[in-house]
């Protein structure tokens, strides 16, 4: 059922049409791989188109242009690829899902190796740094093989934000081996790291203002930070979390602190994301113990119940964490 | 004059005691060179000591032990070795400069190509991302050289916060083939990220915040944004401008922005620190215009003039920048 690099890369090859798709609310790295593959392909002769239901966030929208949306015909594609989704629920906004999923041509390529939920006969779900980094493995599997600067750029992107920027726990000697190859075919760092880490909404600044001069606590001897964010602070600042990625560093940038939290509404209830700068202490079990998940060191959970029953129930297990003991 | 880098490992290896030193107000490639090429010696069982004439920056403290101040008898080693300083002017704060320079075995080695102030007979001045990216190459020159984790860390650091993280145009592909060599070494990318990257005093993340609301100005459109910090300020926050090491890049991070400024106290007068974006508008002949220097998209001078004098003076500079004219 595995299928190999250079499976896949005969697959993509030989497709007449690929239709490339990705998780919702898409971040670098489900873009970068999206586009970076939708590029590959055009530049293959054939046609191959990138579906979203929601416009990427803003600092990608230079990057990541024209695409399709649901309303698209999945019959007039050979082929359907879905990279960078671990779960159905995470494809819960497009809308043909169980005809996407059921498509007589469909591969699933993915560096969560928790992905058990996408059953899928084509598949190539390796760890890895990121879904870019297995993307240019399969393309680059071979000396000779080529890439143009476009699709470098777009691989590297998702390489980036997938490490945060080659600086998480994630970032090995064969990560930046690979990114090496895409900056020799000619990804353009300065343009992608203009997109990522220096197209900041002014708005987005001026909530981060906001957070720290009125928002952030620190406890447990300032090894914990948290802010809770109302929707009145974001609208205030004109900002949307859809735009979020990487919010969260600013809390985690505090000396001292070992664990961050970022809360905020979210549908009827509120969303809570956790990060912890030392592998000794995981917030993946708190997480779990809300019924979320995600990996040690950064894991959320969508919490249905009031804030004021929320803070005190992650405070005591925070401070379990911190204080090595196990989290129920 | 100019020496291998096979030369340079020889030297370092048949030497018996050598006193590292690099420039004033260190950073993490001055730090992280001297350090590593110090643990490298002391490996090799060499005496090997590292002289700093101040602390180094409170986020280097707990990686940067144990150096020796400029009391320290030169005598006492059979070789000087300076690293990552460019001109003379910045060795300033060490008292017995000329004896250093004069050491009988006095080694000089940089990536600063405009290193010509330093007139050594042994010297190896490669344009490279950094100091430590140049003593990785030679450490590591032939299959089979080993460093330990330690070593390999310090190397990360300077190679790390010289590039931006990975992510100035600086760059290339080399430089991550280069720190993966590192990472393959052992070197703990959690550590040094967590020192450069989130470890900022909770007065520097108060200043920003600060910052941001009430000295960030922006003007021509949004393309250049600039901030003036007075010492009362950085008081009010408990803030030295010696622990600075990229306060400019929160101006610089906006959307839009293609020229960032930073002017705060120096001496009687006045620091402008200048970075651009865009290649295609460099901020060198601003800083040289005010007697400076520095790189194309990263530079500075110190005017010793009325601030109410310079902004404007800065003002039309930065203009002329932004519309491709040239600067006087």
């Amino acid at each position: 059922m595995a299928k190999t690099r250079s499976e896949v890369l005969s697959a993509l090859l030989s497709a007449d049409s690929v239709l490339v798709i990705t998780h919702g609310k898409p971040d670098g790295d489900a873009l970068g791989s999206a586009f970076g593959t939708r590029q590959f392909l055009r530049d293959n002769g054939k046609k191959a188109d990138v579906l979203l239901t929601e416009p990427p966030p803003s600092r990608y929208t230079k990057l990541c242009t024209e695409y399709v949306g649901d309303d698209v015909d999945i019959d007039d594609y050979s082929m359907v690829l879905l990279l960078d989704c671990a779960v159905r629920d995470r494809l819960g906004t497009q809308k043909p899902i169980e005809k996407l999923l059921e498509h007589r041509c469909f591969w699933n390529i993915d560096h969560h190796y928790l992905n058990t939920d996408i059953n899928a006969a084509n598949s190539h779900v390796v760890e890895s740094s990121s879904t870019c980094e297995i993307m240019t493995d399969i393309l680059l599997d071979k000396p000779g093989n080529a890439i143009t600067p476009d699709t470098a750029g777009f691989l590297l992107l998702g390489m980036m934000t997938d490490t945060g920027g080659f600086r998480f726990s994630n970032t090995k000697g064969k990560t930046l081996r690979t990114a090496a190859m895409l900056l020799d075919a000619g990804a353009d760092m300065e343009k992608i790291a203009n997109a990522i880490y220096f197209s900041k909404p002014l708005g987005q600044l001026e909530l981060e203002s906001d957070i720290v001069a009125s928002r952030m606590k620190l406890e447990f001897d300032g090894r914990f930070a948290y802010a809770c964010l109302d929707n009145e602070l974001l609208a205030k600042h004109d900002f949307s979390m859809k735009e979020d990625e990487g919010l969260i560093d600013l809390l985690r940038s505090v000396d001292g602190v070992i664990i961050a939290m970022l809360v905020y509404e979210r549908g009827g209830g509120y969303r809570v994301s956790l990060r912890s700068k030392d592998s000794k202490f995981p917030v993946f079990p708190i997480a779990r113990h809300f019924g979320g998940g995600g990996h040690a060191q950064a894991a959320g959970a969508i919490i249905k119940s009031d804030i004021k029953d929320i803070i005190p129930q992650v405070l005591t297990l925070v401070e379990k964490t911190l204080n090595g003991e196990k989290v129920p």
